[in-house]
């Protein structure tokens, strides 16, 4: 029988699950990002510190991620858009789920893209028709996999990574957001 | 009177506004990603072309945005995790809003800050507990702003912001996502 090697530790991830499930503390955690303001619709956000495992953590190293917009709205399009990093979160997050679940399963992946579309009426941002939301309409991600199983075994992998996916219930179910000044 | 410059074009954006109105097909914007595994729960999300104004479009340039687990999930921690990639998207889309606003009503910005946080029990993503959401159960913006206007004037403009924000609404109110094999 030959071993799957998706590159996810499954037996270190089952010890920090027990972990958890044994001190509940533990499992509570907070994400953290900073966002500086670069001129005009441009900004930079860092991600370093957060809170989990009863302790402050710390990448190896601060990531940062920009925004902007693009010409066609008069922006500099000096990075994606907020709306299109929102995509970007969803397809890493399904896509890690998907990693994570076939190594759990023994299932060797060789290949895995998603695509992702989210279909946005702009006459809700811009305040010209009060019906219209802001956000997506609707958003559709096609996963291309290539891996030692069957369609049918592929499909319950991607389906158990929806199940699972973090940014997946961020996006599909209310959030509680509060907005405050300083 | 001095003339604000927050490196936002209003009378642009006005003349964009009200050709989408006249014209209301060219609104319907479509966003896309697309997001390659690298192994482990690492991937690379590139964002390059979009529909909208009734024509294919691009950036000037492909943008891309990794995102990974950190050490204490045994993984490699080469990138920012997918919820704190949403965190800075809404940081990026709220700050884009007070930058446009605040030109609008001119009102020259010299700094801006927005500081995200987002609590999330891991009991839910691990599936240790069915009555725990997978995502954040709360999130919180903290504004640091220096502007040339007063308090009141300067939170007018961050709730205005809040209201027309495309990434507040995809976090706070449900979401259509449909998630397919290929």
């Amino acid at each position: 029988m030959k071993t799957a090697d998706n590159g996810v530790d499954v037996e270190a991830l089952r010890e920090i699950r027990q972990a958890l499930t044994d001190m509940p503390p533990a499992a509570l955690f907070t994400w953290r990002a900073t966002c500086a303001w670069l001129g005009g619709v441009h900004s930079r956000s860092t991600v370093e510190t957060f809170h989990g495992a009863c302790a402050e953590q710390a990448h190896r190293t601060p990531y940062s991620v920009e925004a902007d917009h693009p010409g066609v709205f008069a922006a500099t399009d000096n990075a994606a858009t907020p709306v299109e990093i929102v995509l970007s979160a969803l397809a890493s997050c399904l896509t890690a789920g998907v990693a994570a679940i076939a190594q759990h399963r023994g299932v060797q992946l060789r290949s895995v893209t998603a695509r992702v579309e989210g279909d946005m009426n702009l006459h809700g941002i811009l305040g010209i028709d009060a019906d219209v939301r802001n956000g997506f309409e609707a958003i559709r991600v096609g996963f291309d996999i290539d891996a030692d199983a069957t369609r049918e075994e592929i499909a319950a992998i991607v389906a158990q990574s929806q199940k699972r996916s973090a940014v997946f219930d961020i996006i599909t179910n209310p959030g509680n957001v509060k907005v405050a000044l300083e």
